[in-house]
């Protein structure tokens, strides 16, 4: 086995150059040529062996994998197209060279999916494997989804599944559980859980159904009173706009969200914050994976959609109409889960009464998934 | 002492909010504005306490300020402005908040000189101190500088001193040598290897020395002929525009380059790799700072000057009228410290004859400082 100490960042370094376009390598930083009037759209996942990832769980393919997903989750989640990521690695010496090009190919076989290069990056010796990633993507101004921008009367969408990957994490760190599962569906639970997928498909769905609200700001716009110049239609806009600083002259789509990376709760709860709203769920629309039912008790289930986490989906707050045309839109798993309410509280509602009515906080949340 | 696990990484950030702008929170990921026409360069540099920086040597205010300046120098170096910076930081536990309070504010001090923010990025628990910046800036597709565009007869051109990082080092680390200095000769030497300067002041020079290539072609390509079209001036700069696949259509600067970090020879080396060419290094040509002259002898100078290293100079290979007008308009440390030769070898030559002429190669160039 060769390791790293063997042939040393540099020659590492050449080895993982075949992951990067030719282009991009050879200079004191890469160079990429974004199209005009787009903003520039970063995120940033540092992950460290031991408290991000580990070996027992993941393999370097999904570990790879799984750490592109989650940033170009966080584009997706800000409406923007993947442009690149930069990939920061702190290695031990006794770390296989084998594991970092794992590691490359699985990063890229995510990318591909999404035509996005490694476009560079850095390779350092470290007691401890890290791995730095730094996603870029465009948007145009007026096409950035923000946690702010929720209003009272939005529906609130989840673009699929909830509680898939937590469930397949604990098939993974306890094999003996899920018993009366079959084989497929722990695989799928275990797939959902190391092979992510970030929802950019909903990106062009959404530019196709939500038209643009500047043009038409009475179709799109419930504040807006039907006014056919540019002027009045970004007036209206403001309370769509407001703590979007770099926008204030653009009028923003009328869609609010984020991913659902740390459970749909911690979604919810982090829009109806930074948008000064409530919200109501309703239990029954939050779709589960179908082989929840002859394995968790309603309970767990719940709480595996919740607070689970790591599911990639997108929690988006837009008009009524709007919402319906995009679960359309986006078929099974996809659903209104609730809508957004004046107040701040955040209400789990059963319709069918078999659950007392909770609100959700960020530390109850926390508490619910640990106890 | 407050430590990162009595707040947790939550409040860590929260506490880190007050170093970015105010629209740059709150959301997956940061937007930036970029000016239309400007091709994004990206940089990314791992440092790992106990590799790249330690308190013995470096006070997290240092630690930050050289992280930044690091990255803004990889800027520069490709001719891009700064326009922002992610931070990545793995810390242990145990680490007091104010360290990376102090560390952030190093970095802000530096970024503030150049306008730069710092547009976000990710807080995560690791067992080392690990801080991963990715740097982000824009220029001119015809204005990026490459190490690959160096050709026969350019003259090399170094922005200043080399030498005075690694000797500040030495004082740092061994505070008995350099009995011969004077403490304000001391004080310099230290401050030039705490707190470098990244040459982003060089790239407004350049832009005023060097007319566009593509609007005079005559005036600054040696090989064009006096051809009036874009599109003639565009083929007379193949030869500078090889292996610069993204500017494929745009006619280049007739510059080469890249910045000391590594050393004066390394970055002489790495440009006559990259662009297929030879060297000759005019010993006597390179500014070495005074203090050596009562401390060191000629050899160890020489040594520290080709191999120390994080002087974050620019090492620019560019016409020989071109050249003396950007050292006239650099001033002191700036030099002429050779000419790009045919061939492939690398020669430092001493007019004086005191030092024997000598190939220099990167492996040769570890050996001389390791020993």
């Amino acid at each position: 086995m060769t390791k790293i100490k063997d042939i040393g960042e540099q020659g590492l370094l050449e080895r993982l150059h075949r992951f990067c376009p030719p282009e991009m390598i050879g200079d004191d930083a890469a160079v990429l040529v974004t199209e005009p009037e787009q903003s520039l759209v970063i995120t940033t996942d540092v992950l460290v062996d031991g408290v991000h990832f580990s070996n027992v769980t993941t393999s370097p393919e999904d570990a790879g994998w799984r750490a592109a997903a989650a940033n170009l989750s966080d584009l997706a989640a800000m409406g923007a197209s993947p442009l690149g990521i930069a990939v920061g690695l702190g290695l031990p010496g006794d770390l296989s060279v084998n594991w970092v090009e794992k590691l490359y190919q699985g990063m890229t076989e995510c990318l591909q999916k999404y035509n996005t290069p490694i476009v560079g990056g850095d390779v350092v010796r470290s007691p401890v494997t890290t791995l730095a990633i730094t996603a870029f993507g465009q948007v145009h101004p007026s096409r950035i989804i923000r946690r702010s921008a929720a209003v009272i009367g939005d529906a609130i969408v989840v673009t699929g599944v909830h509680g898939a990957s937590h469930a397949g994490l604990e098939l993974l760190l306890h094999p003996q559980r899920g018993q009366n599962l079959k084989d497929e569906e722990k695989t799928a639970l275990i797939i959902a859980h190391q092979r992510p997928q970030p929802r950019l498909d909903v990106l062009p769905i959404l530019e196709k159904i939500l038209p643009s609200p500047c043009l038409m700001p009475n179709t799109s716009l419930r504040e807006a009173a039907p006014t056919p110049s540019l002027q009045d239609a970004t007036r209206t806009c403001t309370e769509r706009s407001r703590s979007t600083l770099s926008t204030s002259a653009i009028c923003p789509m009328p869609i609010a969200g984020m991913d659902s990376s740390d459970g749909l709760a911690d979604a919810v709860i982090q829009i109806c914050r930074a948008s000064g709203v409530g919200a109501v769920l309703e239990l029954r629309q939050i779709c589960l994976p179908m082989a929840f039912n002859h394995w968790l008790t309603p309970e767990q289930a719940l709480q595996y959609a919740l607070y689970g986490g790591e599911d990639f989906e997108l929690v988006l707050c837009l008009p009524q109409k709007s919402a319906s045309a995009l679960v359309k839109h986006l078929g099974e798993g996809a659903a209104i889960v609730g809508r957004i309410t004046p107040g701040s509280t955040i209400l789990l509602h059963d319709e069918q009464k078999k659950f007392p009515d909770q609100v959700l906080t960020l530390s109850q949340g926390f508490q619910h998934f640990k106890s």
